[in-house]
């Protein structure tokens, strides 16, 4: 990562991760247990990439982070809330998230649904409360709406369970599965981000080329990192997915085939922007980083 | 009921029930097993009271129907979830509704908790979409989020939960529950409607007193047609609670004070829009009918 993008990222997550407990706080007669498991999982640490993403989107298109920061937020609150539905015992039932308890084995799975349910409510509530521009946020609202319900991220979790229960799959499912389980949110960083700083149509587009190739990117290189990575470093245990039999790029086509397939998406991510000139130069860094990245 | 009534609900349900399933087939690329579970719980039927009131709303303030149109579905998508959600084996553990299995005994628990995520987000999806005024659908979008987020309905769904392990409550907890679980999203049924109808803030704010008074006075009456109603009439066993042992207010407050509480709910609703005049008769009906119904 340059010295720029690592100084930049970690500036825009501390702006998020100050603002989000605001945002649940800002209800006082919100239930406390409700709270706390939402809390839990909300500030439970992690890259804050797609958040980072929203701010740095905003910018590349001449707004502030300040004005983007609502959207920054709630997207980082969907992409919580399916994380805790996710690990669910009904869903992949998993116990731990980043080395510590999930949010079920914590608050118990009532809870978790729940804290997942008001998760989710609450980022379009942010966006439509705190975007100045209403009109912004009706869009704003309607771009992550799309992103994350039934024909993306939703779709993307249906699809990957439907494929776990098969057994196996293509490379064209599994493509399929990525780009909308992850894929479609991680583009919806990129546009809510543009959106707010109220980019043209062309501008938009590009940057949804952007984030659809490099949010694909980032799953081929998590697939690899499971492969290849350093335990110490990614703060998890590899060769996971392999155990588990769960479907992966290096398992359906090999290491050398995933990690060509991620630079030619990297190569197209930084040709969509290209035309953004300079304001472009840290999107373009966070693409280099995707593919380099050891954690 | 009267007859300018009933045949008012009947055409406005069925103007919903028109409109839902294609708000869910919209999408081409929906998973087929998901669009399934999601019509499943959407299309079981029911009074369609929550819709069929921000259409009367918006109406009662000299706006369209047919603006109002998304917000009914919306209103009716976020109640679906709930209900698909609340009968989850972790919530209340239900197999049957409206005389059909439960979604989850349909389709899984994993399914029956993406459907109602996905009906939640599509909720938001539909508004931000499909209401013209994009300054009044951000709205929309703020008012529907905070009827059923964690200041809402979840706080309702959590204090309910809290108070069944507890095991007693007073009726001031009582009404807490139902005000946040049923009584914030009817009230945000009236306030859709008038949104949608450029109503002014005087006239939101009268809409909300009516549907806050008319809210807990159904809930009221729901739990008297389970001590005294028909099972025939109303599809479904009745001294259901009591066996439950489940918190209501004829259990709390005994029936007669029950029933006069809800009288005096009505009249507090029928006072809060008298101002309306001719156009809140229909209003003004629905609140008659919620004391007076044997279903």
């Amino acid at each position: 990562m340059t010295a720029a993008l690592d100084e930049q990222w970690k500036a825009h997550r501390l702006r998020v991760e100050a603002q989000l407990p605001l945002y649940v706080a800002a209800h006082a007669d919100f239930p406390e247990t409700l709270r706390e498991s939402m809390l839990y999982s909300l500030m439970a640490g992690g890259k804050r990439l797609r958040p980072v993403l929203v701010l740095m989107a905003a910018e590349a298109c001449g707004g502030q982070w300040q004005e983007a920061l609502p959207a920054a937020c709630a997207i980082e609150m969907v992409h919580t809330y399916s994380l805790v539905h996710d690990d669910l015992p009904a869903m992949d039932d998993d116990d731990l998230r980043r080395g510590r308890p999930t949010n079920h084995v914590v608050y118990g799975e009532a809870m978790a649904i729940l804290a997942g349910d008001a998760l989710l409510t609450l980022a379009f509530e942010v966006i439509a409360q705190h975007i100045t521009d209403k009109s912004v946020a009706a869009e704003c609202c309607l771009d992550l709406a799309k992103a994350s319900g039934p024909v993306g991220m939703v779709a993307g979790q249906v699809a990957d369970l439907a494929a776990e229960h098969a057994g196996e799959a293509t490379v064209e499912q599994l493509e399929h599965i990525h780009r909308r389980k992850t894929g479609r949110l991680l583009c919806s960083a990129l546009t809510l981000g543009g959106r707010v700083a109220k980019a043209n149509p062309d501008t938009l587009l590009a940057l949804a080329r952007y984030g659809n190739a490099v949010g694909l990117a980032f799953q081929i290189a998590d697939d690899l990192l499971d492969v290849h990575g350093d335990p110490q470093k990614l703060g998890k245990q590899t060769q996971k997915d392999a155990t588990a039999g769960k479907l992966t790029y290096p398992s359906l086509i090999g290491a050398e085939a995933s990690r060509s397939k991620a630079e030619g998406l990297i190569k197209e991510a930084c040709q969509a922007i290209s035309g953004m000139g300079e304001k472009g130069k840290p999107l373009i860094d966070m693409a280099q980083f995707v593919l380099s990245r050891d954690h």
